[in-house]
């Protein structure tokens, strides 16, 4: 069983803390809408599915207390109830695609009772837990066919359950194998700047009974170079039409590295991650981040505080460099052009 | 004109604290033996060349008082003064190097007066300060020829200033350059886990004015794909009689990248690096260090306590993705069996 990373208790939207791991695991019970705002500006609920389904119980949060059955009066409330959870973390994309599923979700019901309309919101939320742990789950059995008993795994930030209502996607596929009876170790790597491999891929894998090894970004070769790694799996923020994709910083060249010692390379990531408008990943736009990320590590300054930084939150790595894609639907292979076409319009069918 | 890490000054020892660095640069006046034990020990001073260096300033301090004319009290005397300085850091070579020429060079000398090997103790430490600034200057000027004005040079941890008396080894090719008129950019990588890079190197260029731009480990591949880095210069800890290189862990993965990105890769060190009785990298030792240094940084737990760790200090780098090793008596370039053994026998005629 993975982490609960978010679900809904008594009432209540139950998530951990993630700002106190790995030194401590505690879980908050979240019942009203401020407390929700500030977990997720706090980053304490973080990862794009588990922020689209934190917005999903905020939305419910906040308009749960509404009595009159005064449609009006009920929408300008979720309205405004919708502003202020989008003014919580302004970039995340889920958040707003959650909030904007409920508008519609809320418009195309407007002739029910208000208290029926409530029931609807809630319904959705846990409807989107459910369908965020399918998805994680097929990701997971689609991928551990590509794991042997005995692999050894290296992955990259967090792409696990705690990003996650359910198993993660990277980290689903390890979940698993592990079900399945294989023996799979990792190999995470810290993740600099935000040290999500550190903090939180090590955490969740200990956790789940995973042997799992932390190196620094620089050991990344070196462990290639000694046969240690028979895969690497990691996750994605944006995947274009041609294959390419966008994931956290240091993917890129985890790829070469991984191409250099013929060690295949695979993304596991799912449909809502794609975006198929996009011809390739230069359309990818790189969110660029604070310099103070890079100069300092929980507050202790490590460079001088004046020093010239580039801090990009991700980078793209070309279709070329990349075996598979594991998605919900299935494993899908190169030429990705004609086969993410494929899969899609068969999804759609 | 490079910091003066390590010189001697109205008859103390002055080391920068580079424990303050980035934040502080603090000279320390070191006038006895146990306030340079101390400074050695808490690697206020570091760096192979400079550890040398002050052993042999050392041995001074240690036996400067010893007034009579009696040989065998005074050498018994720097027995003991040697014992102790090697147990500052019992793993710094050249820290050992610099304590058995300054005995060789007392038992040639044992039928001088005491006084006078007193001052030959004193010139000998003197002497390593002028031929460490010779030899960082002529791997400057050699290396500066690789250079193009407007010439971006990525670099990883502290070959600099820092580690030597003079110029050091990867950086001397940069500020040489500049001396000469060559406006170049550095890229610096931080480093983990000790963040040289970030704390020493991204400081060093900037007192010296040369333009630094300071990335996480993970942004290398990034910024070679961009087309940012014209070409990658690193220092050496150990080099092997057919080119392959030990140095810095990270330093691997940086020459896979070059290469894949056909940027040029080169490596800088004093003849002192090179142990031609080790046929190949797989001879040199390397050396694991302690899983705390990748667990935290400056203290600051950023992992879970009980993750397995693995933290090798050094990685080597194959003959085969280095296209040319820069020393002191010029450029050498492979094939480097050949060529080392020719250079070496030339240097010794």
């Amino acid at each position: 069983m993975p982490v609960e990373t978010i679900s809904w208790k008594k009432g209540r939207v139950r998530i951990i803390d993630q700002t106190l791991l790995p030194q401590k695991l505690k879980y908050l019970d979240l019942a009203d809408l401020r407390s929700l705002w500030q977990a997720i500006r706090e980053l304490k609920v973080r990862g794009a599915p588990a922020l689209g389904i934190a917005a999903a119980f905020g939305a419910y949060l906040g308009i749960r207390d509404f009595r009159k059955n005064d449609f009006n009066g009920f929408y300008k409330r979720l309205k405004k109830v919708s502003d202020y959870l989008g003014s919580s973390r302004p970039t995340a994309v889920n958040l707003f695609n959650a909030l904007s599923e409920i508008d519609s979700l809320v418009l195309a019901n407007s002739d029910k009772p208000v208290s029926e309309i409530k029931k609807i919101i809630l319904s959705n939320a846990l409807e989107m837990i459910k369908q965020d742990k399918r998805v994680c789950r097929a990701i997971g059995q689609n991928g551990a066919k590509l794991l042997k008993d005995n692999a050894t795994v290296l992955t990259h930030c967090n792409a696990g359950g705690l990003a996650t209502a359910g198993y993660g996607t990277a980290l689903a596929i390890v979940y698993v194998a592990q079900e399945q009876g294989k023996r799979i170790k990792v190999l995470a790597t810290e993740t600099r700047p935000l040290l999500q491999g550190a903090r939180l891929t090590t955490w969740e894998l200990l956790y789940n009974k995973i042997p799992v090894t932390l190196i620094c970004d620089t050991m990344v070769g070196d462990v290639m170079a000694r046969g240690w790694i028979d895969v690497v799996i990691v996750g994605a923020d944006r995947i274009a039409a041609n294959g390419d994709t966008a994931n956290k910083i240091g993917t890129y060249q985890l790829a070469v590295l991984a191409r250099h010692h013929k060690i295949p390379f695979y993304i596991a990531a799912p449909f809502t991650s794609f975006d198929l408008t996009l011809k390739s990943g230069k359309e990818i736009p790189i969110e660029q981040r604070s310099a103070e990320e890079v100069r300092s590590i929980y507050g202790c300054p490590t460079a001088p505080a004046k020093v010239k930084v580039y801090n990009p939150a991700f980078d793209v790595t070309p279709a070329s460099l990349i075996n598979a894609i594991v998605t919900e639907k299935g494993v899908i292979k190169p030429p990705f052009k004609t086969n993410l076409k494929k899969t899609f319009s068969k999804a759609i069918d």
